[in-house]
């Protein structure tokens, strides 16, 4: 831990998704919260398939998940969101006449149930 | 919020996911339960590689997860539950000879540590 | 349910995923904790745009979740786990000069809204 998503749509052709996956961990080590940055495992997907609401306006979203183990607190989980948010939010410009949702949302995993093992 | 996750197996080829996201963004809009059609971001992933228990039968699915924030109470999530399952269960006709499990799923995302902002 | 995620990174090549689907799946089937075979529904996905830490060193991971209904206690959730980390465990070889890192984690998910049907 901590495993981080980034999912973003198909129609947000010019996303930089080595550079924003680079940067969103850099932000975690800066955080001071994980142990070392070796534990920060992030990857990206592209959503070719999608549909934001029910109106026909072009739309697409960026959405960041956050697994971390549980027991930190609110205001510590809090910080570590905006602080995401912030990265995506500066990994624009996103395309003319396309409405962009951007998104970042953190999920508690059992710690007593997680289990690890590291390779070479 | 809310997020929507439909996983299908590529042996259910006559899927239409385009029809199966726009009918089932109208239900959550007409749940009530989400404050503008905006919100709802869904989007479906075709899943090659997969396993449906241990026997050789030919067997697939469909799994839905719908994430939202939470502190909706027990009775609304039984509620939302039931009525995208319906949705699905309507988007057949499923291949002749292959056991399919459709599944809807809820999982609340913590309300306070959730960031997003909109653009365009 | 239980629903089982296996992603890996597309740097481990030699990763046999229809076998290591088919071994979790009987881990799961032999915990004696599902009712039946075909309630365990199991998909890999190749992650193809991924970044380990911050440092530019070779890196990959497999990261398993294990979604399941709640209210299994905590002995029988980490018996669980370490139980799919030793099948992982035994999908190697690994490729030379790659940090690999393995895991776990198991996701409770609300058996009151949890909706399903099966069909043929």
């Amino acid at each position: 831990m901590p495993h981080l998503h980034l999912e973003y749509t198909a129609n947000l052709t010019q996303l930089d998704t080595d550079k924003a996956l680079l940067r969103l961990n850099h932000v975690l080590v800066a955080s001071g919260q994980f142990g070392a940055e070796f534990d920060i495992k992030s990857r990206s997907l592209k959503v070719d398939s999608f549909r934001v609401g029910t109106a026909m306006t072009a739309r697409g979203f960026v959405a960041v998940r956050l697994a971390l183990l549980s027991g930190r607190s609110a205001q510590v989980k809090k910080q570590l969101s905006e602080s995401l948010l912030a990265v995506v939010q500066e990994l624009g410009p996103w395309p003319e006449g396309v409405q962009v949702q951007l998104s970042v949302e953190l999920l508690d995993i059992d710690r007593d149930s997680y289990s690890k093992v590291a390779i070479g």
